[in-house]
């Protein structure tokens, strides 16, 4: 199956999802705490990853699936195909303010981030493809991020890193022309794709970046641990940063 | 005049102002740095103030004007009626991303904040009103907005701040189920009036604060300076906070 093909299929489903989602929005929430009172789950995104996974195992019951909520599988290597889901990014926004939320996948062929989808269901915004299909954004090419340094943009920081100054955090945010906590991996990365800010540094689990990185280095984005070193979709939440190349470049001198 | 008449003909003139904006982002912005590079003015900041001093100047000629980009009077005590403008609040991410900033007019008589205007010109979000008119978001009363505690929400909090854990904004911070930080006053102030956000603390000029002192203070929200002594349109830029009773209980805790 084609790459193009495949993405198509992946938009409907999510467009199918995302509807699902406003939805629900009219509706109370079930809310429950995860690890702590900051990690926060609803009925939305539990029902939003088993809609997904039923499609993925229905269509493609050889793939591997990482999913936020764990209907997914476990996994132990990169080889073959892996899908990363998850189903509301920014669960806190979700449950606060209904909105600043995203459904996102990425698509890992023997560890290539091959297909990246990011939809910010409120706003309507949603950025999907990848390095053989292209990437875009409601439809329309994305053909080019400029390539602006730290001190020309905006950059997105984790409060935690930024409140420790872990890493010199602190040090690089005030080197950007301003500092943005959007509470939502999706959110920054969507905000890169679209020109509006230079980078992102955060605490990520593979589902907050596969879809991210998926889309954002066929553009030319730099991702990686946020100590320089290959990021890795085993690996569990790891220190990230995303960011045009020379934004990087000026993060890491 | 009464204050309805008042407030339906400054919504006009905000509206008027808005598309004009929203035009001239469709051409380049000349911008230019004010006291540093992280404090930014373009032809669009200085021409909508231009066109509110006309309007405000022709209607009500005794009036007092204070406005961020100079055009208005300087100000020696709060006696009478003063509109304090910030014709594009966000200029940052005016230049950047070319959303997420807005249109503010706060109207105070005898230093009593009388009515208020945040215009999210990109969202199209308009919250307009104040004590004797009542308080509209896009023609719809907010009736009220949930008294939520600090632990129950979101909390805007200035970068700069947050940093150096001044009077201890990073415990206040934790304390909330998150922080965010959006690089605009008055869209802090909308997410509150909105119910989407209970608080937000940070460093503002009264063109900053005007508007949302207006809006929020008949619909129970508490505003002041954030060591708890009176706010000032007269002090020039000072530590400020905004939040639900609640909130503001926990935060001075």
């Amino acid at each position: 199956m084609s790459k193009v093909k495949l993405m198509e299929q992946v938009v409907d489903w999510i467009t199918e999802a995302a509807r699902e989602v406003k939805q629900k929005l009219e509706h109370p929430l079930l809310v429950e705490e995860k690890s702590n009172r900051h990690d926060l789950v609803t009925n939305v995104d539990k029902e939003t990853e088993k809609f997904l996974v039923e499609k993925i195992r229905a269509h493609y019951p050889n793939d591997l699936i990482l999913g936020e909520e764990g209907l997914g599988d476990t996994i132990s290597d990169t080889k073959g195909r892996i899908w990363l889901i998850d189903p509301i990014d920014g669960t806190l926004n979700f449950v606060k303010q209904q909105e600043n939320f995203c459904i996102m996948i990425g698509i890992f062929e023997d560890n290539e981030p091959v297909l990246g989808f990011i939809y910010d269901v409120i706003k309507n915004e949603f950025a999907y493809g990848g390095k053989e299909t292209g990437v875009f954004l409601n439809g329309e090419p994305i053909k080019k991020i400029e390539n602006i340094g730290l001190k020309d943009g905006l950059i997105g920081i984790n409060s935690g890193m930024f409140a420790k100054n872990f890493s010199n955090a602190q040090n690089i945010g005030f080197e950007a022309v301003g500092i943005r906590m959007l509470g939502c991996a999706g959110l920054d990365f969507l905000n890169i794709l679209r020109g509006k800010q230079n980078g992102y540094i955060s605490h990520l689990a593979p589902w907050d970046f596969a879809a991210g990185v998926a889309l954002g280095i066929p553009l030319g984005l730099k991702c990686s641990k946020f100590d320089g070193s290959d990021y890795s979709i085993l690996d569990g939440r790891q220190y990230f940063v995303v960011a045009t190349e020379k934004t990087y470049q000026d993060i890491f001198k």
